[in-house]
C-alpha cells in the first residue's frame, strides 16, 4: 500500500443483509458500495443482526464502516 | 416492513435543532433529511445538548443517526 | 426509602412505543410492566429511537431498563 | 410490520454455541428462544467467543439479545 | 460567540428534577445552576432517568454536564 | 465443565446490596438468585454503589449479570 | 427517601486511597468528603487501581463519583 | 455564533495523514474537506494512529469528524 | 474445568487473517497462537475487519483476545 | 512520589483552547487552573476539538481531566 | 517516583483468582507477575467475576492490566 | 503492503514519554519498541496524560498499541 502525502480517506456506514449468514451480509454491503465507490481500502464490523419474521430468520445483518480514498477531479 | 434481499441501508448522522424542546430537535432533523432523502426507515438518537445565550436557553439539539434505503437508478 | 438489608433487586429490558413523543414511550413502558410488576423502583432510559412508515414519524420508542425489588413468597 | 400502539417489547440475554461456528451459535441461541417464546422480532449480537479444550476448540458461543413482543392474556 | 484565546472552560455535572418531563429536568438543572454561575456555553445530556414511588412516576432526572467560562477577578 | 452442544445460557441481571462490603453485596445477590435458579456458571460484576443515609454509609451495592444454564423439561 | 421537587443533585470525582483494601479506599474518600459536604445520597465507583512501590502494594485507589444535595442560602 | 432556527448540521468523517505529525493530519482532513463543503463549525478528533513501513514512521493519521452546517438551494 | 486456587491466566491480543471468511480468520489466530502457547481457555472476538485490494476483498481479519494458563516450570 | 495514607485526590474538568495546536491547548489548561490549585497530578486528555471560523481554524480545544490532591486547613 | 526520560511502560492483562474475595484475587494477580517481573507501577483491575461449581462460589477472579518499566539490559 | 495468507498480527501496550509534547511521547514508545520487535505496521493511540511534579509540566505521555507480525522461526 503506498500512502500518498496528499490521500484523504472517506468513512460511510452501511447495513448489509443476506439470508445466507454473516460474511454474506458483510460481503452484500462491499458489493453495493462498489456500485458508486472505488478504492475502499478497509471495512469495518460495527455490528451484527438477525431480523425475524413470523419467528422464522428473515435476513442476517452487518452494519459496517467502509474507508474510501477521497478522488480528485 | 417487507425486506428485500438486495436492498442496502445507509446511515448519516445529522444535528437538528429547535428552541422548543428535544423531540422537536429530532423532528427537525427528520424533516430536513426529507428534503433530499426517500425511505428513512429508523432515526436513533445519539445524544442531546443545549445551547445557552446570554445564560439563557438558545436552542435543544439532538444529534441523530437516521436509516435511509438506498435506492438504485 | 427504606432499604431492607435482605432485598435483592432485578433489573429487566424493554422498548416502549408512542406516537407522541419520548416522555410518553417511556411512560407507556413503566404502564405495561406495572401489569406483571410491583415495586418499581428506578427506570433507566438506555437511547430513544424514531420509527418512519412512508416518511412520516410512525413511533417513539424508548429503549428502558427497570430497577424492581424481588418480592419473597 | 405493523406497529400497534400498545405493544411493548422485551429483551433478553442468551448465549447460544455451537461446535460448528458463529453463525449457527446465532441460530442456537433462537431456536432455543423460540422453545417458549413467540413473536422474536429481531436478534442484537452482542460478542462471540471460542471455548477451548485441551487446546482444540471446543464450542462457538454468540452472546446475543433478543427483542420480542409482549402478549397480553 | 467570541473565542477569547485566554478563555478557560470548567465542566460540572447535575442532576436536575422534574414531575413533568425530561425537558423541564434539564431546565431545572441549568435554572439552579444559574443561580452561582454565569457564562454557561452548553449543556449536554448524559442520561435520562425515572424516579418511581409506589409504582407510580415520581420525578423524571436528567444528568447533565454543563459547560461554563470560567472568569478572571 | 462439560459443554453440552444442546446448551443455552441466560443472563439476567440483579442488584445486591450489604451493610458488610462490596464483596458480601455480590455474594446476597448470588444467595438470592439459588432461590430460583440453578446451574449458575460465572457471575460479572457490573458495578458497584454506596448508598448513603443521613451522610453514613447505609449499604453496599453490587449490580451483576449471572449467566446460568436453562434446563428443559 | 423524600424528593424535594427542587432538589438539584450535584456530582464530583475523587480519588480515595487505603494501604488495606478496596472498601477501605472508598470509605475513605467519603469520609474525606463529609468534611466539607452534606447530603451525600450515592457514591459509585469508577475504577479501583492499586499502586506499588518497589514491588509491593503501597495503596489501594478508589475513584468514586459522589452524588449531593446542593443547598440553598 | 448566531443560531438560525432551520439549521440543521451534517457530520461526516475523514482520515486525514501527514508526516509531519497529529496537528497537521487534522489541518490535512480539514483542508480536503474545505475543497468541497462550507460552513465547518466544529471538528472533533476521534482517535490517532501511526503508520509504520519497513519500521519507520510513514504517516501520522486523525479520523476526525466534521460538522457543517447543510445550505439550501 | 477443574480451577486451581494458584493459577493465573494471561491475556494477549492477536489479529488473525483467512481470504475464507471470519470464522476461518479466528480459527487462523488461534493455531497461530498454539504454536508457542499452551492451556488456551477461551478466545474473545474484539472485532472484525475486511481488507480490500483492487476493490475485491483481499483477507477478513479478526482482532481476538486469547485468554491461557500461565504455566510454572 | 510519596503517597500519604490520608490523602485524597479531586479531580475536574476543564477545557483548554490555543490557537498553535492541541498541546498548547493542554498546557493552557494547567496554566488555568494552576491560578487556583496546588498539587496538581496528572491531567488526562479526554479529547480533542477544532473549532472553525469562517471555515479557517480559529481555535484547538483539548478537554482534560485534572486529578489534584485536596490540601487540608 | 523519579521519571526517566528514557523510561518505556508496558501494560500485560492477567487474571487472578481467590476463594476468599476480590481483593485477595487481585493481590494473586501481582505476586505472580512478581515471579517474572520487576518494576510494577500500577495496577489497574478491569473487571471482577465469581465463577461457580455446583451452585457454589468457587472463585473470585479479577481481570488486571499491570503497567511495568521496560528495562534495558 | 502485501498480506502473507500465514500472517499472525500481535498486538502490544506501552507507555511512552517525552518531555516535549505528546507526538514525541509515542515516537518515542515506537522507538523503544523497534529495540526489540521488527515488522511494526500500525500504532494506535489509546490515549495521552500529562505528568506533574511540583506543579510544572514534567512529562507528556502516550499510551499506545503496536501491531506488528509474528515471524516463524
Amino acid at each position: 500500500m503506498t500512502i500518498n502525502i496528499m490521500e484523504v480517506i472517506k468513512a460511510i456506514e452501511l447495513v448489509g443483509s443476506s439470508p445466507q449468514g454473516f460474511d454474506a451480509a458483510v460481503r452484500h454491503a462491499i458489493e453495493e458500495a462498489k456500485r458508486t465507490l472505488r478504492n475502499i481500502r478497509r471495512v469495518e464490523v460495527l455490528d451484527f443482526e438477525v431480523l425475524m419474521e413470523n419467528d422464522e430468520i428473515k435476513m442476517y445483518q452487518a452494519r459496517v464502516k467502509l474507508y474510501f480514498m477521497v478522488e480528485r477531479g
